[in-house]
């Protein structure tokens, strides 16, 4: 039986290694540590998560590939820029990302600040690229999509309260929220930008919306359940952090076990929002499942 | 005789303080910090002279002023997010920043990476909003030009050069390319995103980027003089670091004499570019006579 899911994962990291090494040629002048850096960070890490829910949701309606590979790697360079910025020693102070030195480690502080900050700016350059999509309005609402997703009202926003919850005690609902934003954010903008390159209006987007939003949630909690349970060599990244910070999270506020069952209803839920696609989504439903089951 | 730039200075500085008050509602949450932040570094900072520079140029070509202002306002907070991530300990390690502490001090340093971060993103969101342009071509033009500007390839590649000269020495053609990327960029883009607003196709646009150039560089230029010459209450920062960091400027190249001459042959060039527009212009021109003239 061929691996649907793992041979997606194959391709998809190959496309956007590729397209990245394609943005990214290093100039003959002293910019050449920096786009080193982005190279560092952009290349060759990372699942690609975000870049195959683009892909395989723009599937759905027939979208060219190569756009919605463009695309992933918008949403992919922002998550790369907040990832550096996440491990910079006044963030999380973090030593290993993706199983390598984090950036600043690697090379320095202000290089790891400058790094993020232009890989937050090539998402958009990307996105207004023509190999994108021919269709201005297409690219002007992939834009509109990603800077509401990744700013203060988004994956910034919820990494601002992630903070503050190392001084203040969350409950179940104010936690959520934050994962909502800080990790459910992007992952329901890589699913929507599949509906907007497949030129879907917002009101057929909204079987798409519930999809993304257990998905994002369900992602969450086993990321929660990893820090507890998980192996720091698969992970590549310091683990147990959470419980050495006093944060709550959906771990210590439901218990290990039902935190687990949580996760598995909101996946097996999150595939019945796209039974109406029938075989077609069955990347997407499997893609639901590996978020849940996956080990690192 | 009425003050045509002191006027347009008071009357962008209001547009832009009251657009930024508009576009950062403090969220009834954790995240109000953030945004508080946000706030510190973008309402009732600065000369504004980038959204002028999209005012003035939008005017030439009738373009509506809501609409420019808030392309004015998406620079403001590239320029601003720069400020912020340049100011972190990181880097300059600066403590003040128009005449108050700056954010990392206000705040602290993981509340200004985030909040640098989301005028970034806040940035793009802006430029997409209907309200900028109805025009979804016009929309997606903006984006490209900003992000463009501002990433490796404008504005923080050109800071990426300016770290790398405290270590190493520059010639004058160096130093130039590092000041058309680190400051002349973002004022480039400005001029051309005026020019977008107005619907000019990039043929049209050949003596505004002529303009642009020179004003970019008699504006890094002045920066350079001021360095040396200027009054740190007036200026609101620490003056003095680039010779405390060693760094060859256009100053130390060619001496304050010759450059200040650079500076008002490039000013007076620049006006010439735009003889074509008579009387319309003369903001623009009054703009880059302030740019080499300003004691701040």
């Amino acid at each position: 039986m061929p691996d649907l899911l793992g041979d997606a994962f194959e391709r998809i990291q190959d496309e956007v290694d590729s397209a990245f090494d394609a943005f990214l040629p290093v100039p003959q002048d002293t910019r050449a540590r920096l786009v080193e850096a982005m190279r560092y960070a952009a290349i060759g890490g990372g699942k690609r998560v975000r870049p195959l829910l683009v892909v395989a949701t723009a599937e759905l309606y027939g979208v060219n590939r190569d756009a919605a590979v463009n695309a992933g790697c918008a949403i992919e360079a922002i998550h790369a820029y907040s990832l550096i910025h996440d491990d910079l020693p006044c963030m999380d102070d973090d030593e290993l990302r993706h199983g390598k030195p984090t950036l600043h480690r690697k090379f320095d502080e202000a290089t790891a600040v400058l790094a993020g900050d232009c890989l937050h700016a090539l998402a958009f350059d990307i996105l207004t690229q023509p190999d994108t999509s021919s269709d201005p309005f297409v690219r002007a609402e992939l834009v509109a999509t990603l800077a509401r997703a990744s700013g203060h009202e988004g994956m910034a926003g919820g990494q601002m309260m992630d903070i503050v919850s190392e001084q203040q005690a969350y409950d179940l609902r104010q936690i959520t929220r934050l994962q909502q934003l800080k990790t459910g954010a992007l992952l329901a903008a890589s699913v929507e930008m599949g509906a907007v390159l497949g030129r879907i209006p917002p009101e057929g987007r909204t079987h798409l919306r519930a999809y993304a939003r257990d998905i994002g949630l369900a992602f969450q909690i086993a990321d929660d359940l990893l820090d507890v349970e998980g192996d720091e060599t698969k992970a590549g990244k310091a683990l147990r952090k959470d419980a050495g910070q006093g944060k709550q999270t959906f771990v210590t506020l439901m218990g290990a076990e039902q935190a687990r069952a949580q996760a598995e209803m909101l996946v097996e839920q999150a595939g019945r929002h796209l039974a109406g696609h029938g075989e077609d989504a069955r990347l997407l439903v499997e893609l639901a499942q590996f978020i849940v089951r996956r080990d690192h």
